[in-house]
């Protein structure tokens, strides 16, 4: 109806993380099988249900869930949504809007 | 009608930074002021348009435009968002959803 979605199963989802310089390395490593990078810790991308729940996976096996943190924000339409960049863009696609 | 709004001009906001190490405070101090920090260089709110005007504003005068990065994601409803994390909740207070 009124909710334009973004194809079938699709979201886009933002991924901010911020974890043990040890594991730095390998969450960028997985968050960019999926996602583009954007700026240091921020990763973003349009893919479906089924790879984040890859994702989400794959990242437990290298987080320390007792120290680091990863943030996922999800949209099932970018309608109502807006990305505004004071500065440089620094990498990625932009695909967000 | 069917946009199911954050209360009169308030919008949501995510704000994520990349900039010079020297900066860092200055930035983390001035989104301070308006949001709330909730893991490394990311902070969230709910603000009116006002406000997120002047934070912009500030902002423009601590970073280095072409060095630095800050990129905000605003929504002016997040019904059809949604947060989710993984491991621990650094900081902040939860105010999505």
């Amino acid at each position: 109806m009124y909710l334009v979605g973004r194809g079938a199963g699709l979201i886009f989802v933002i991924a901010v993380y911020d974890v043990g310089q040890k594991r730095v390395g390998k969450v960028l490593k997985t968050c960019r099988k999926y996602l583009y990078w954007v700026q240091n810790s921020v990763l973003e991308g349009e893919i479906n249900e089924s790879s984040f729940r890859k994702l989400k996976i794959e990242l437990a096996n290298v987080i320390d869930e007792e120290y680091d943190s990863v943030i996922f924000y999800t949209f099932r339409t970018t309608k109502y949504s807006k990305r505004e960049i004071m500065g440089v863009e620094k990498g990625g696609e932009d695909n967000f809007l």
